[in-house]
């Protein structure tokens, strides 16, 4: 402690200092000058202390990627890619400047995987963590919720569920050994991003941020088409059967973590002959169908 | 109380809703999509509950209204235009839908005067109220803090330190039934920008959120040129006049608020023949003169 706002901007702007070519004024004036596009798309997301990541649990490391990934994550979702990122984060005042650093370095990261730069940002003084990021990207046809055809099929990046199943392991305190367990951990810290699931032929996308099963009921209306999901080809893939065995293990429910988990950031996508994991089929009709509805999150639907 | 993160969601997408040209895809989906230009400013600003804003003193609409036009701010201290808004808030859950629907009208408000146009949202929940806003704009010159030249005149849209005042008169609970303190306290509750003075021939711009004296020390630094500043131009305005007349009545300093005082999102502009208000002259060497430095704020250069 006892560093000012100069050295904590003195630290970001080392951390995220870039040569870019897009980037023509970086970090130090009002704005960021920036090289756009014809067609971009724009998404914010934040995440609170204490809501959706927890001091105890995650590395800043892990905070600043995760924060990064739930942006950059919408973006793909668009079918677009990842340009720029600013990002607006509240400090106590009782963090280290090194965790300030390593929370950066943890941005820096993820959007350095995604092909962005950061460009911007801002801190205030709160007595709650929070941090705003928002993400710009280009793409020449987005791909909208709304496009999701009858005859196609539905398909995800991988296999959502981990993190649900990486945060009861932590509020449950249970410590299991494997390799499962660990995954759960870290996808549950930060996601891990299927950069190299290529859904830019898509009929529809969506990111999964609250749950299949609230995403794909908000793609459904949207298209105004139903959703049929196939428990057996879910069930017939190898992360259902590791998810499955680490939910043995502790009394678990994978389904639930599969189907009413958040915070993956896998993409749900509609099509015809899509890349990733194949899990169910478009039908005439709407709503979802094919899986047990009671899986979804109550959390999720009432604000107060 | 008692409504849902939807309804809180419809209250929003019915206030921002928009057929602006610039915007292909609005609030709905996981990103806007938007039409971009070749050249870019990207900036983002973070307000805090507590530290920023105070619900007792000012109302929803009003708190819009300011986080908007610091991020406006921003833009037009770029020599740039305001198109598109994006915007992250948390909620405590304890807010009436109709607070809600007031900040984003407040926020909508701003930018219509701005010319942009909010394409997009996220909501939280945390104990305390922050709202991140970004706004991006196009300039086809951008200008730079770094740009005063020597021989330079020193300019402002307006007299900085009403905002200043009028957090005088909250905190020490004042009351000045005078159109001059009415206007300090809506200056503190929401600036008004000079949108009318046209900067884009300037050689240096900065936006005023922090204070004159730092704005104009990191202008000086960047340019590696020397501020002086007249106080006998400063004290020849109207404003000062108004200002000085209410620091009378109520034993104040009106050059602390002038110097010293931040977020009133004035524009400070080096440049020859400039419009606004003259205040000084760029001058070979470094730093500030002509006014007494110690009126800097203090509060700001330390985090912790």
């Amino acid at each position: 402690m006892g560093f000012s706002e100069a050295d904590v901007i003195s630290v970001l702007k080392e951390v995220f200092a870039t040569n870019d070519p897009r980037v023509k004024v970086g970090i130090g004036d009002d704005a960021a000058v920036i090289r756009g596009t014809d067609q971009q798309v724009i998404t914010t997301d934040m995440a609170v202390q204490g809501v959706h990541f927890n001091l105890d649990w995650s590395s800043a490391f892990d905070i600043g990627r995760k924060i990064t990934a739930a942006n950059v994550a919408d973006v793909l979702a668009m079918g677009a890619s990842c340009e720029y990122l600013v990002a607006a984060v509240s400090l106590t005042g009782n963090e280290e400047l090194s965790w300030i650093e390593n929370l950066a370095s943890g941005m820096k990261s993820e959007a350095d995987k995604a092909g962005a730069v950061i460009v911007g940002g801002d801190i205030a003084r709160s007595a709650v963590i929070t941090i705003a990021m928002t993400a710009v990207g280009k793409t020449s046809t987005p791909i909208l919720r709304s496009g999701a055809q009858v005859g196609d099929s539905i398909y995800v990046s991988s296999l959502p569920g981990w993190s649900a199943a990486g945060l009861e392991l932590l509020t449950r305190e249970i410590s299991v050994n494997s390799a499962i367990a660990d995954k759960a951990l870290s996808e549950f810290s930060a996601p891990t991003l299927d950069y190299d699931v290529d859904f830019r032929r898509a009929h529809s996308i969506s990111d999964i941020s609250d749950s299949l099963l609230i995403q794909a009921q908000q793609m459904a209306d949207a298209s105004e088409v139903g959703f049929e999901f196939s428990t057996s080809l879910i069930e017939a893939t190898a992360e259902f059967k590791e998810m499955n065995e680490l939910a043995s293990e502790i009394n678990g429910d994978a389904w639930q973590w599969i189907l009413g988990g958040g915070e993956d950031h896998v993409l749900l996508a509609t099509g015809v002959n899509l890349p990733g994991i194949m899990i169910g089929k478009i039908i005439a009709g709407k709503g979802i169908s094919g899986v047990d509805m009671k899986k979804a999150p109550v959390s999720w639907s009432h604000f107060t």
